[in-house]
């Protein structure tokens, strides 16, 4: 017996349907800029407590779909939970970020274990299966983690940065201790999104966001080919699951990632121009993003026109809407109301 | 009659002719990297007064070429001089960056002025005069500006930041405003290079490090159009003087800004490739760049096989060596003058 299931315009989108509007979410669409996140963060004593709470995850990730009634949730919680659950020393302190306690040297990695990862995380998975049965069936269900090159950044240095200078010379001066950790990071990541889409997940996204500071030689190395490989195994494990990935930054290399890694969609940054990302891109793979996230911090006219912009240059073909980067923390959330309102008329195209 | 100068490698490579070897020169070559720049720097109250004492600013801008002989020297100087000039309160903490009274209204741009902001500089342009006389026949000299957007974005951030999410939202929502602004960073970063050409600069930088965070709309309007004018204008006043672009993090959009602002040379971040560089901006433009910094602090055979890598593949065409970015603080001095034996090698182009 076959069961007919709504339609999802997020994957209809996905796999080239047509839905007659763009679908949308927004990075960062739960957190500190609504008043009702501010009020369950407070519950938690701190920031991974509160990832790794299922009813708090919960209640936060559907916080916005609530309110804005985006086409998909982003299950709540961090790319940091996977060095995390490897054992590094993580904590967030308030205000100031993610603080690791910073793998300087090989043997720093050969401390790191994956036994009993997963089963750390199991709180997340919990938080996904709960989000599974509690959306509506035309909501869709984004699993994410951080890819390899931009979780290792930060392992090595030990918290955010501007370049990742620090990184990238550990990986230019110990390229094998640094491979182990990718490779560590690789299948870490691989279980960890599998396992997500086992409880529930039917989209998963591989945030790189410090694609961006690497040499063409280091990101073949450190982001095609890690990306590669967790794409090519998803494949296997999770048969049709599309993979959104987003290399920000990476500039005039997007062209090269979406053919070498072979994901479904491709996560366009701000500076990416919309000509490049219809002519060279949207042939390839469905297009998400790229509104600046500043845009939505200013709302109004300015925002309706980009919008407008946007969704004309791209909606003609694979395209979800999203921002550039996450949300901003000022952001009001009345400019988000207006952003669901002009995403609900229907798109003229050029 | 006619004097036959010496020829200068860095100033040959600007118009193209051959000299056998790539000429080079490092951004942020004087600095803390160097142990006698820290003595120096020992003798001045703060960073501002350091870069407007001609005798000081003087021997840091030697101090690099005396031990490493490059092709080039760069007046020691800052970006933010020129708000500073146009009366934005400026103070650089130790070890925290820069701290501007930031702009947070139009009003705060009206009460900028340009009536004696030159003059405030004439200590720049006394230090140009010194270094002119002091460098080797064959050592060209470098005057350089922060282009408008980013000069403009730090006067609104009030500091460094990641992503210059403020700038860019008081751009959107004070279109008006911002333009005045620029306009005003256009007329002075002419009037400021151009004083410095006239002192005795050869060639002038216009430093966009904060390029590579806009839309292409936004990159279109506030790093393009300025720049045009910069570059239209300084070739009035000063017929022949070769411009080096350099909009770091400019990505896909390198070769529109080669092409519309015709800038003499192109500065190429460290995310650039050797290919893009190669077929699509060295037939256009001389080349400049684009070791990782984080290379030059590893040292050793990375380093060369890197060096190597880059000489061979952009050696054939106009061609200037240089970093992606300014030398890493920790840098050791040996690797640097590693660095000066490697490109003192005849090249073998691929």
């Amino acid at each position: 017996v076959t069961v007919n299931k709504p339609a999802k315009p997020l994957l209809q989108a996905l796999v080239g349907e047509r839905c007659g509007r763009a679908p949308w979410w927004l990075m960062r669409q739960a957190g500190r800029y609504l008043p009702e996140y501010r009020r369950v963060r407070a519950q938690a004593r701190d920031f991974i407590e509160l990832c790794l709470s299922p009813a708090l995850a919960t209640e936060i990730s559907l916080q916005p779909v609530r309110r804005f009634e985006m086409d998909a949730a982003i299950v709540f919680s961090d790319i940091l939970l996977v060095p995390h659950a490897l054992g590094q020393k993580l904590e967030f302190r308030e205000g100031e970020g993610p603080l690791l306690e910073a793998i300087e040297e090989g043997a720093d990695i050969d401390r790191l274990t994956q036994h009993g990862a997963l089963a750390r995380l199991d709180p997340v998975f919990e938080t996904v299966r709960r989000l599974a049965a509690a959306l509506a069936p035309e909501v869709a269900l984004i699993g994410f983690a951080g890819a390899p090159w931009t979780v290792a950044a930060y392992m090595i240095e030990g918290r955010g940065s501007r370049d990742f200078f620090r990184a990238k010379a550990f990986a230019y001066r110990d390229p094998v201790a640094f491979a182990a950790l990718i490779d560590m990071l690789v299948a870490a990541t691989i279980d960890f999104l599998a396992a997500q889409v086992e409880a529930g997940a039917e989209v998963v996204q591989l945030f790189d966001s410090w694609a961006g500071v690497l040499s063409e030689e280091c990101f073949e190395r450190w982001v095609i080919a890690p990306t590669q490989r967790i794409v090519a195994s998803l494949s296997r494990r999770c048969p049709g699951v599309p993979v959104i990935g987003f290399p920000r930054g990476a500039g005039a290399h997007y062209e090269r990632y979406v053919t070498a890694t072979r994901v479904t969609a491709i996560g366009l940054d701000t500076t990416v121009s919309v000509g490049y990302a219809r002519n060279r891109l949207q042939p390839l793979a469905t297009v998400q993003g790229n509104l600046d996230p500043a845009l939505l911090l200013v709302g109004g006219d300015v925002l309706a026109r980009a919008v407008g912009g946007l969704r004309r240059a791209l909606g003609g073909g694979r395209y979800i809407f999203n921002l550039g980067h996450g949300v901003l923390l000022d952001t009001p959330p009345e400019n988000v109301a207006l952003l669901a309102r002009l995403l609900r008329q229907p798109i003229e195209v050029t």
